[in-house]
């Protein structure tokens, strides 16, 4: 992958000139980047701890999410009860997230690339849209529409779709886009899910690799590859979100390119409160690799794209420190893709590749595969935004 | 994959004179093909009524699988109460199961192809072990021993691993070889898992296309894919098992290689008893794809490689038809691979790329993935096993 990084320095000089010209095509880059703080998704800025409150509070409010009987009530209650324990979190952790740090780098220097991969839509402008923490979907979608963006496309910043983060996001878009936030007249397409595009998994595999090489060489081959990615309750699972099989994809994915060098397991990690959730949970596989004699792992963030206080608080602070100082093992994390230039070209070409297949008529505004609802669902605004973003917004 | 197809034909003719010589290599093949009748795994021949109870008493006396008190009391007795339910089904589907005739034909073509695609090991000879039905493991056992054979291939038919399925029949073999069931000084090595070979995704996705054929033109491309699998009880899944993340996988490489035409969802079915298990069931996906005003579905087998009760009784009688008379649906089922020259062709490429690996040193006895234990295992005969044939079972 030198091409990648030789492409991506060339264009580096270009980062600050990116504009968007009002009227002419422009890229919105909806980040929904992994993560969560208490109940399972979407947390993601450089955020202080003075907002974690609110973030509890957005993310306790989305009844795309969690239904809950007298929502507007209880979402601010059960946000101030679980505050102060994630405000700790984040303190430990350097005071905040840097998430929205790295997923602007990521858009801009996305933007960057896609100005000389697809020169008849440029210039590219990404904008940001978090669920529950700002810059909110409302804000971007008021920035685009003081831009003047006449052309979007949605990008979700999860690799694998689930209804509980990519589906929430969209959802929310269509609100505001219904309600008239980002003007009138926006064609909309969507990159619902891209986690087995080769990019991507070249760049994970990447960081597997140079994680690796921090073992001693003779014990290499034999550290165990834990690929974590954030749980589902059981509940979602069983309506038929696609979460649990497109990460499993990923992971094979990223096996075959390294040529099932080592052993490996998908793990899931997060699990809160008293429902089921998806298994095998994260740290219980660390405990049981340690009880088998297995000294060495390997945690690899799978679904998230850039650090966060699941991998910086959950990963390096609770389970490898707990597997290394209770359990004896030495485990080492991947990094996350944050700033890796095979993320950046690779999150360029899926761009690149969607405009131009959108611009030949070879592909819709969706996918096939977002077409289909659930079978479980049972949430209205889901099938009214899929409609909606199939007529590209306009309708 | 017409070349496939020609040279299948083009060795043909050599299928009967395919022989066994004692003391040169040959292919021992594990036949271990999914289904089950009641609890989940492993029935497969030409099943006449009368021999139905005693599989369900192997089933029921595998502790591999099912760890009971008083196994030995027990089991006999669920197996009894059990018994007449299946008869039924087995009535139904003509009064037993192709799946011992198919298991052969598949070893045998197989077998062809390979002495021609791999002459130095030639001649190669296939055994049928299953589980819980004849020819049980011992008999295979005992038919190797007095063909003289000294060099084998576990060669699982289960696609994708689990410990209930393959790891239950590698146990078996592990317990047979030590007592000196298969004779002395035979070398082994095992393929446990191919789910992603691009001729077992090629062949899926051919009956695939095949099945979607059968709908209008017009609706046809709105049909959704159900790819259905043996469910695992959650408690399985927990410990680690790889089969639900293998399984997703198998399916990520069919939509690819179907360029992503239909919207899909991976399935799972043949649940009983009051644990839980792994969703969404196939019968519950049906009704809510119906209720979603989806009328047209195909169920695609995706872990098993033949019909047996699962895919014609469960498949065709139950699901489809109540999705048909009840539901108002058209169900179409995705042919079983039974005799596809596509699919044989798959599995001699796959037996004799491993042993071209294995005779130069590449590969050991054992996948790298095989060699680890599920993280919350606690069946000691696991490891066992495993360090067994990690010695190609001359230790």
């Amino acid at each position: 992958m030198n091409t990648a990084r030789t492409a991506l320095r060339a264009l580096g000089r270009s980062y600050a000139s990116v504009h968007n010209s009002p009227g002419k095509p422009s890229t919105e880059y909806n980040s929904a980047s992994g993560g969560h703080a208490e109940h399972g998704w979407t947390f993601h800025r450089k955020c202080f701890v003075p907002e974690v409150h609110d973030f509890l509070k957005n993310l306790f409010l989305d009844q795309d999410l969690i239904p809950l009987p007298f929502q507007r009530v209880l979402a601010p209650l059960i946000a101030k009860r679980r505050t102060p324990k994630i405000e700790e979190q984040y303190s430990a952790i350097g005071g905040g997230s840097p998430i929205l740090r790295y997923t602007k780098f990521q858009g801009e220097a996305m933007c960057a690339l896609l100005d000389e991969l697809s020169p008849e839509s440029a210039p590219h402008k990404s904008y940001v849209a978090f669920r529950y923490a700002r810059p909110l979907t409302d804000a971007a979608c008021e920035e685009m529409k003081k831009d003047g963006v006449k052309r979007a496309v949605a990008f979700t910043q999860y690799p694998q779709y689930s209804c509980s983060t990519t589906g929430s996001s969209l959802n929310e878009l269509f609100r505001q886009g219904t309600r008239g936030a980002i003007g009138q007249g926006v064609e909309w397409s969507v990159i619902d899910r891209w986690g087995t595009h080769p990019g991507f998994v070249e760049a994970v595999a990447q960081r597997v690799e140079a994680a690796l090489q921090k073992f001693p060489p003779e014990r290499r081959k034999d550290a165990v590859l834990l690929f974590s990615a954030h749980s589902l309750p059981m509940e979602i699972v069983n309506r038929g979100d696609p979460y649990v099989p497109e990460v499993s994809a990923t992971v094979e994915r990223v096996m075959d390119r390294l040529g099932h060098s080592n052993p490996y397991r998908v793990v899931w990690q997060s699990q809160v409160g008293p429902r089921a959730w998806m298994g095998p949970q994260t740290i219980d596989a660390l405990k049981g690799l340690s009880r088998l004699g297995r000294k060495d792992a390997v945690l690899v963030p799978i679904a998230f794209t850039s650090d966060h206080i699941e991998t910086l608080y959950e990963l390096d602070h609770e389970y490898a420190r707990e597997a290394e100082e209770k359990l004896g093992m030495e485990v080492h994390r991947a990094e996350s893709l944050n700033e890796s230039p095979v993320f950046i070209r690779a999150l360029a070409d899926i761009v690149s590749k969607h405009l131009n297949d959108y611009s030949s008529g070879s592909i819709g505004p969706t996918s096939v595969q977002m077409g289909l609802r659930c079978p479980g669902c049972t949430n209205t605004t889901c099938s009214q935004q899929k409609n909606w973003f199939a007529k590209s917004g306009l309708a």
